[in-house]
């Protein structure tokens, strides 16, 4: 068997054990009753242990360095280099400062949820010192392995690719002309008035609305479910894709659209190439092209006209509330496109969420290369909030920089995510519409051509190529914020 | 760290990975989508492997032999005794004879579910015969290392402690007595009336009426969950058990009686000792003793007329039916209680069903002992079913010995369980009665002391005793068939 074989059945067999953790951490939001917590914490720190162990196996160094004087095709060269890169992330970091790491953020998280229901900063930033001190730590040691800035290193964990120069870039032009956008539209919008639909709504009907929706987005029933959780999320595996949800039954209107989003990313995963199944380079490119999905799928799709028109006959039916007006399409349309200000960044709308995640973004850059303290966050989180959004967050920690998770456990690097995913999801969309009539599917209802197009130039490259050749291969060039910029201008600027 | 010590942590591993094992098992009877079989199936096998080597990891072996000199209390001695028959079962047998007849099992029981529709004996008997001849195989391996008979060595996997002279002799006294029982019965309910209940009952409220008879039965819904699945079986981990059930929409007895079987089940693992969780010692006892936890909700509780009653009001509100006759006391009781002589055994009733049982058990004794051969099977389960059901098999193989799945894959020694556990059952209830009021509790619908007695004399054990220790401490004699021959005759023989 030649090394490139070992290697690929070995990230097979990890695989497995991955396919038995997705399961259940879906199950334990899905189905568990609190006192199975218990158990499934060991079971599930027993299986996180073993992948660790398989993905640090000490024969894949020279199994790598084997297989690397073997004859390989293109593919096969793309296989090893993105199952040598899991290796790389798993291996570099030494296990005492995984440990201390995980124990710290966990520390950190679990008070955390006392202290920001309290806003309490100074109990907070107690453990929060070690979490940052910690993840400074893992940052330089990736950072001179990977011969980059610290911040750099860390964005690699979730956005290969990515690099502060490039950030700097989007970002910074971004924040030149999102603040007079949103004001603009926000005084636009004043005028308006917009009808909130009057509940309450059923889950058992919300369910059935929410599944004729996934159905006309081509969910693969036969490859997933929908389920209910209190955190909506989309998990299991490619051939079998767990959505979840939450019903209010005083608002479809959230369900709905989380439900759009989730399924967004389901089709990613379910579009995944099969044959590269249980290999690095058959899984989602980065998190940034999977928020891209979820994206597309609930701005792009989601909140156009016409699909808006769909959906809102479909829903006073399904709902029992024919001839309401505020399930009129014009009505839905305004309910769905409203922009507010507001401190929360998971309630933010389409507009307003860039400016919540470039504020995180060039906090946390900071924080990582240590030109700022821990200590000086709150402050910059106060300034920035009123530069943006002209918002103050003076003292209150909870509305402001004690609001996510993300960063109680060191998840720096994470937040540019969400609103690279955007930008992906525009630019997708503006070379989309160069072969598709984008308009007439979402108006006759048949969106094949739309998710052929993904699935052609997104879903079945796996991580076969980087991030950067997957956007210039579909979309003809680099990722840039303009797109972002015309999609935004010509939804929420009247003309 | 003494060898003790290392053996409980190495099966405290194994518990976590069989967790796993549990729960995708569960999921994949209960919410998996068709399409998710093949990566299920992957991460499945995986799973068994790495329990299977874990199970026979080779410094066992040592650490047993040292732990042996090391000074334990009473209590670690048992636990060390079954990790030891755990290890003995997984190691014994060589790992090509397990593979070989496991894919001799797969394919028989895979080709079984077409050649049964077909009443195909020719096509079966092929594929059956490597499994009865690996079965043997595996029996005589066992055998050897027990110092007994192929078949009592087999038994040894469902049953410790059980042997074909107890079974002759249990098995044999009741072949005396069960045909002319059955028959007078028969005779006697022949001028009977009974309704049928007439549907639809809606299975959201037979899920409801089940749900609420598991709260009066004590079921822990903090510690597990009610769902559906095709086949209902009891599955999950001690803190948190997952029971199913199927709803025929047209009949909700059975669903509902099912509800009561498997919460049986369920309440046996419940009540397992937590202190030993995770450890082989912790686990049921046998699948004898998990049969009559079943089987004593079922025959013994369920069946009883003073909870007949008490369900057969609720039933009749939760199923919209008041005042309808059929939901009437009376007349449940008599549908409960029904008896008729079936080709079928997942069909039959309390009274016949041991007469199945033992027909089996008779034919796969002298197949795994090697006295008579596979392709007698048929005849000898044509001439059983004549004695003991008055009923022709001849050239019915699909209703006959073709009917279950248990011999497809070679689970001799199973079938037993189910009629050991009817006794235990009768045997526990005839001991319980001595110092509980149990007609009185089931008539103030005030379970409570019949659950107190079940913990301290059954759950509570776990596997700290031998199967005989447990039931002589529980009734203060040994298994036998008196009980259970009263309790027939007191519940179907009119006085």
């Amino acid at each position: 068997m030649s090394s490139f074989e070992k290697i690929t059945q070995h990230y097979q067999q990890i695989s497995h054990f991955s396919h038995a953790q997705a399961m259940l951490g879906w199950d334990a939001a899905a189905n568990m009753p609190a006192g199975g917590n218990h158990a499934r914490s060991g079971a599930m720190a027993e299986l996180a242990r073993h992948i660790h162990q398989l993905s640090t196996a000490p024969q894949l160094e020279t199994w790598f360095t084997d297989a690397e004087s073997e004859s390989l095709t293109d593919e096969q060269q793309a296989i090893l280099r993105e199952c040598r890169r899991q290796w790389q992330f798993a291996t570099i970091i030494p296990e005492d400062l995984v440990r201390a790491k995980s124990l710290a953020g966990s520390t950190c998280e679990h008070a955390w949820r006392t202290q920001r229901h309290n806003n309490d900063w100074q109990g907070f930033e107690k453990n929060w010192k070690t979490v940052v001190e910690l993840s400074r730590e893992e940052a330089q040691i990736r950072a001179e392995a990977n011969q980059c800035s610290p911040y750099d290193a860390m964005l690699q964990l979730y956005e290969p690719g990515a690099s502060t120069a490039a950030l700097d870039t989007l970002f910074g032009e971004t924040k030149q002309w999102l603040p007079d956008l949103i004001n603009q539209v926000i005084e636009q919008q004043q005028g308006e008035s917009v009808l909130t639909p009057a509940g309450p709504f059923p889950a058992s009907q919300q369910k059935q609305l929410g599944v004729e929706v996934m159905k006309r987005l081509r969910f693969n029933f036969d490859h997933g479910r929908l389920d209910e959780s209190v955190h909506p999320f989309c998990g299991g595996v490619p051939t079998d894709v767990r959505i979840t949800t939450r019903y209010d039954e005083s608002d479809f209107t959230q369900a709905l659209m989380g439900i759009i989003h989730e399924t967004g990313h389901a089709r990613y995963e379910q579009g995944l190439p099969e044959k590269l199944a249980g290999l690095p380079a058959g899984e989602a490119r980065s998190m940034g092209i999977h928020e891209s999905q979820s994206l597309f799928f609930e701005m792009q799709l989601g909140r156009h006209p016409a699909f808006i028109q769909s959906i809102s006959s479909l829903a006073a039916e399904m709902l029992e509330s024919q001839g309401n007006p505020a399930f009129s399409e014009d009505n839905l349309q305004k309910l769905y496109t409203r922009v507010n200000k507001g401190f929360i960044r998971v309630d933010a709308d389409e507009l307003t969420y860039p400016a919540h995640v470039i504020l995180r973004y060039e906090i946390e850059r900071d924080l990582m290369n240590g030109t700022i303290s821990h200590t000086d966050v709150p402050e910059l989180w106060d300034q920035k909030m009123q530069s943006y959004l002209g918002l103050s967050t003076r003292n209150n920690f909870k509305d402001g920089c004690m609001q996510d998770i993300h960063w109680t456990d060191g998840s720096f690097g994470y937040f540019p995510s969400y609103t690279l995913g955007a930008m992906y999801a525009a630019q997708f969309m503006a070379a989309m519409k160069k072969t598709v009539d984008v308009e007439g599917a979402l108006k006759k209802g048949e969106l094949t051509p739309v998710f052929e197009w993904l699935k052609a130039h997104i879903w079945s490259k796996g991580s076969l190529f980087t991030t950067g050749e997957l956007v210039s291969q579909a979309t003809g060039e680099t990722l840039n914020a303009v797109h972002f910029k015309n999609h935004l201008k010509d939804r929420y600027l009247n003309q």
